[in-house]
């Protein structure tokens, strides 16, 4: 195993203290990420304020040493292995440091788990939208490496779109401070939306300024079952071309829902697809927007449409949606689990085309996620141990990255690309697109020593 | 004057026929901006498809002449000055190349005017949310080039956040295909948002995809008077801070306000500070969204507030702030016309700010816009013919810049930043943070051919 030149170790340690261990406990603990891969750090960096992270890089750049930013590791892509590398931990940059409830504006450390920061801004009335199925464990600044989603997306945006303005180090061990903490901006570049999703191959995040949104006082669902996913689409489509935007609509395929239901126990109707929206405001304006988002659902092919009008008739439409989380799991023990997304009128092809692959490959598929984004989970789901099985799955995915990409769609909504993905950045985009991305990664970081092997393929 | 080399002139006409003129009357044509400079162009080159304007760019490049990607020349920032460079109209590729009312997309040539755009958009009952003053002129290429707004970005976002791929000619000749057609991506890095607002410095943009919004069934609006720009500002918060965002929230300061009646013959009571604030929605919905800003709009200060159910009334509301565009320039033929931004709670500290300046050079400043980005026009008005007022009208801009900088403000909204507010970035930002700009730029134009002058000042 390859270790840390011992000029660059003393150097770090002499820098950090107790915050650069290379001890295998300390390695074992950052080896690992959600992709569920593990690739050994060379050591651990755990810097206390954002000039120990410059000097850090400088110190890694100095000796061709790369460098590789984690957050909870949470990433299902491999994007936070950092084999061979030093890995950065923001465990002690982890501070809240203002909320501006006036302006509608947090000032964070990259090390501030989602969740807290969500429980920290409920006092204030506001949240931050990005609401990842990892909230409580992922970080800020995982989230905007990795331009996290969720289900408010649909309304609210993605972390790209609820960022104002970042401090981070480049790959030369500069600090910049990009942005500005205002709404509106049209001053120079926009490295901030360049930086974010970027997944640390381009600079280390350590303060981001985060765009907040007001709670909204109340909640109310729906949940409509249609003959086939052709229905629902055509329901999505109505949905998001009328005024009233839902604050979630998330979609459920046949196999999902014969998922939830016989494997989950969630109580639900035969159907061949299902639309669960949310819908959010006050009181008042409520009942209205529920109306509104009711009428755009009805159409062709709906079979019921149940309406819960508080907190918790919400949560028992929603019950079939937890209930394929856990059905996936006792049917399979892994998933390739995919982020793809196409315009929401190629939801139906889609799914269709995600049908055919499971017949092809004869391998369990369900689709479901996010659909007023036109953004679908493909779970191909397997036994590691079986090797046919395994093999299949892994035949599967090149094709529904095809399938995505001849609909006019793209590889990744909120996962990002990491390694996983990374060989199809070529089918996803061509060469001189390609060569660009490597133009921008040189020119943030000459040596290649953020994140290397990560997002763009070699050329 | 300088003139097209010989060779590059032949390689043109040949590349481009009737599309390449050299001649004085095209020169003058496109030598203008709404900046009022002017500086000739060495020749205009109109190409019609994207594959002419690589080529356009390639044969500029083994010259090593600049090339200077123009709009409408609205640009009151100097922009789309191409003095010494090759200047490209966009008047050729204007063509709205689809319109996928299901996908809440357009897909269009940059020549396309907004307003032309918005008229075909009506149909489908879409609209592109950017509305700057000069929509009946300028073009959608020009407006992803400065990241326009207006005042209707307080709710559906500026260009940049209404734009979701481009293909585009990089600095190289290149042909670069970034983003997608879906609202949600998270696939390698987003240049898209790069380029929109890089003023032609670092790609010119052939074809845009963009988002679109449904047009709201009603709107209704309220006119708000305060004491003081503190009163209306601490309103500006409160409207901000609940969750019924309003479609516009325009301010006028109490010198904006005399002009309007005094001088613009305008209806309205003296009063320290005016707000504009428009609701849309639906029937139902409307007065309950028209009720929550209301509510918020009133509070310590407020003077008197009158409530505009429909289109007619809510045009008489408005009516003050069209009459300020007039009173402008029946008192001074010349403005400085800046768009600075703040966070929303300091605006009453940038428009006492505004008002000593206006005592201290004893010219007028009117300050008024889109109050709830914090992005206010500071109208600094002023006779180019009065050698003393005009020396004192350029010695109030750095002190303007100043103010708005310190109270953690950006110099531009949605005007950009061309060749006047050029020098003020190495106010705006650090030195390490311009470096990472200039390695973006080199990093996309190698020879540093396109617009060059504009955004970035000298290292």
């Amino acid at each position: 195993m390859s270790s840390v030149p011992a000029a660059l170790d003393a150097e770090l340690a002499d820098l950090l203290g107790a915050g650069w261990r290379s001890d295998a406990a300390a390695l074992a603990a950052h080896a690992g990420d959600g992709s569920r891969r593990t690739a050994m750090p060379l050591g651990v960096a755990t810097p206390a304020d954002r000039g120990q992270v410059a000097a850090l890089v400088r110190a890694c750049r100095r000796h061709r040493v790369a460098v590789v930013a984690r957050g909870s590791a949470t990433s299902s892509t491999g994007a936070a292995l950092a084999g061979g590398a030093v890995a950065v931990s923001f465990a002690r940059m982890a501070r809240i440091r203002e909320i501006r409830a006036d302006d509608r504006v947090a000032v964070v450390e990259p090390g501030v788990r989602n969740g807290a920061l969500q429980r920290a801004l409920a006092a204030h009335g506001l949240f931050w939208p990005p609401d990842p199925a990892s909230a409580d464990d992922c970080t800020i600044g995982g989230n905007l490496a990795c331009n996290a989603g969720g289900p408010h997306t649909v309304k609210y945006g993605a972390s790209r779109d609820n960022v104002l303005g970042l401090v981070a180090v480049t790959g030369t061990g500069d600090l910049v401070t990009v942005g500005s903490a205002t709404t509106k901006d049209a001053t120079g570049y926009d490295l901030t939306h360049l930086i974010v999703g970027s997944e640390g191959t381009l600079a280390l995040i350590v303060e981001a300024t985060l765009k907040l949104a007001p709670v909204p006082a109340a909640r109310a669902s729906l949940r409509a079952l249609y003959d086939d996913a052709t229905a629902a689409a055509a329901a999505v489509a109505r949905i998001m071309a009328q005024p009233a935007t839902p604050a979630m609509l998330e979609f459920m395929d046949a196999a999902s829902i014969r998922l939830a239901r016989e494997v989950g126990g969630a109580k639900i109707a035969e159907a061949g697809a299902l639309l669960l929206i949310e819908a959010d405001g006050d009181a008042a304006t409520l009942p209205h927007v529920l109306d509104a988002l009711e009428r755009a659902a009805r159409g062709p092919g709906l079979r019921a449409l149940e309406r819960a009008a508080d907190d918790a008739a919400s949560a028992r439409l929603w019950a079939a949606r937890k209930a394929l989380s856990h059905a996936q799991r006792a049917i399979a023990p892994a998933k390739l689990n995919e982020d793809v997304v196409v315009p929401v009128s190629r939801i139906p092809e889609l799914v269709a085309g995600i049908e055919a692959l499971a017949r092809e490959f004869d391998i369990p598929i369900v689709a479901f996620g996010h659909a007023g984004n036109g953004n679908l989970h493909a779970n191909i789901l397997y036994d590691p141990d079986d090797t046919g099985q395994d093999a299949r799955a892994r035949a599967a995915l090149p094709r529904l990255f095809a399938l995505t990409l001849a609909l006019g769609g793209t590889l990744s909504g909120e996962h990002g690309i990491g390694t996983a993905k990374r060989e199809f950045m070529r089918d996803a985009f061509d060469a001189p697109t390609l060569a660009a991305m490597r133009a921008v990664k040189a020119a943030l970081d000459p040596d290649g020593i953020l994140n290397p092997g990560k997002v763009l393929p070699e050329p």
